[in-house]
């Protein structure tokens, strides 16, 4: 089984996009703002935006299944307040757990959290009860900058993400670390306030002793971890600077990085210098880069054909497909199981 | 002959940290401020501080000269306003052009300007003009992230930056773009904010047009380029979806990455993925990273190893040690060829 760990609901029918201008329309007088109900989706445009499109190309590349989460572009936590941000994650949520109703063998939902600027993160503990509890959720994404590129939250290691960190280790669910759009004109969304996002918070972790706190907690970065597979070196002699034990010891008990890398060079450096055991399948496809590769003939997101050339053994491509998100993703391996699979 | 094209003075005498702890501890009391004629460090102080520690690594290494600027997270432009800077800049800028002259066969200085958060960049080129007309410096260090990690400064595509840029072209020198420390709790300083800005400037340089305005204008990207070289397929995507021209063309010709990436699978990946023509041998000794690899048994920032074992050929070696400096710092040529070398 070939599983896709970072898929977002990148081709929602246009109606949510439209009520979320609405609401974004309403700052400020929040007597217009859109409730709830007012976004009318049916199950046949639902289907419809999947089946045309990450289920086809899922069928095209064999993958079997999507742990699928909220659009991470369009989560933008900076705007409005804890009450927009709550509305909003509901919407999102509930739109990916019909996804995963409607598409059962294909899509498990993963949860984005109803964050916002300067509030305790602790508030954001009633939308993922619901989302593990009620709809099958089986991991979140965590925004470590929900400012949208003003870096003004405390570190993944500050105690006030404690109460997220508390239920998922309650819970045995992942977080993948990821951020949203950037509303800062210094970085570019996809070309850099993701990528800076994840060597961050990888060494927002290496220089605590957050994992300390809490043995089990598992965290995804995700685009095979920013820079720091490439600077692996740079990050053991940092670590040892910093009198800190092996970044195998350390941190890969904890940290796992996807494989959203679009060319056949950085796949080969993430499987030569990362372990295995480390290593999750991922294309977040349809997303950030659409188009095809000049320079190959197919798409830059088909990581699948990367990790085919890459220099692992079979078994090795067996756990970075199936048996490590098996690992990490308990939930999913608990569901799986259920259904035989 | 083998060019180091990125030293910091990282090992300055000791006065020079106390004169500037004398100079915060003055802020908001200008009056208290130090002069630089306070600043007293004698040749033989000087000496000493490089014949132990750089010089030495370099004749044990088998580097011949290094491109050697002020200690870059010493800049701290963050601290004070202009008038801080400006003394600051002035006495670091002094110190290197006083290495570079008793040592004119291993140093050649590079500058750091007086930039402050909110200033506008072209109070720097006073001390642009002295540093190349008077101390010989043959390129610039470049602060794109003035604030220390608060990113409120606008990109460098911005005609803000272009009086700079202006002076450089007259000068035909290349700017490292280089942010100093992280005053902002997110970001460790060596292990996310240095990474992050490379990868930053470049998604700045991709996203503009700004070396259509400056088709001779030069950038070196340090630490290997941030993510750049890791996601180069990424990048090659991104720049295809917004219609800019292929990399090469839209950027290679003004953009370089330095070798200070601390293992041999980074280098590896550097050199299979970025131009030949594109990549500057350089090291960052004594730096971030002074510790020895357990896995090697050699420093980690003992980059001419992995040089050394790459898979390029001779003459593509002697363009990392040597030829693309020449060509990306003509003053350096000239100096050189003055001489014979």
């Amino acid at each position: 089984m070939i599983i896709d760990c970072h898929g977002h609901y990148t081709t929602a029918p246009k109606a949510l996009e439209t009520w979320r201008n609405r609401q974004v329309a309403s700052l400020g007088n929040p007597g217009l703002a859109p409730k709830a109900s007012e976004l009318h989706i049916s199950d046949d445009e639902l289907r419809e935006s999947i089946e045309q499109n990450q289920l086809r190309l899922m069928r095209e590349r064999g993958l079997d299944l999507t742990i699928f989460s909220p659009r991470a572009s369009f989560m933008a936590h900076h705007i409005g307040d804890f009450a927009v941000s709550s509305a909003w994650a509901g919407i999102c949520n509930e739109l990916c757990y019909r996804v995963s109703q409607l598409f059962p063998d294909h899509f498990v939902p993963a949860a984005m959290l109803p964050q916002s600027p300067g509030v305790d993160p602790a508030t954001c503990i009633p939308e993922l009860v619901k989302c593990v509890e009620e709809y099958g959720n089986v991991a979140i994404n965590l925004n470590s900058d929900p400012s949208g590129g003003h870096w003004n939250s405390p570190p993944l290691s500050d105690r006030s993400w404690y109460p997220i960190y508390e239920k998922m280790v309650l819970y045995d669910i992942p977080a993948m670390i990821h951020v949203s759009t950037s509303c800062n004109p210094a970085f570019h969304t996809t070309g850099a306030h993701y990528l800076n996002a994840d060597t961050t918070a990888f060494m927002q972790c290496l220089t605590s002793d957050l994992f300390k706190d809490f043995p089990t907690l598992r965290f995804v970065i995700p685009h095979g971890g920013g820079a720091v597979p490439y600077h692996w070196g740079r990050f053991r002699g940092l670590a040892q600077e910093l009198k800190k034990p092996l970044l195998k010891d350390h941190l890969l008990h904890n940290i796992y990085f996807d494989t959203c890398v679009y060319h056949q060079p950085g796949i080969d450096l993430l499987t030569g210098v990362i372990p295995v055991e480390n290593i999750l399948f991922a294309s977040e496809m349809i997303g950030a880069v659409r188009g095809i590769d000049p320079e190959t003939g197919h798409h830059f997101d088909d990581t699948k054909r990367y990790i085919e050339a890459a220099h692992v053994d079979p078994d090795e491509r067996r756990m970075i497909y199936e048996g490590n998100a098996r690992r990490v993703y308990p939930r999913l391996d608990a569901a799986l199981k259920a259904k035989g699979r």
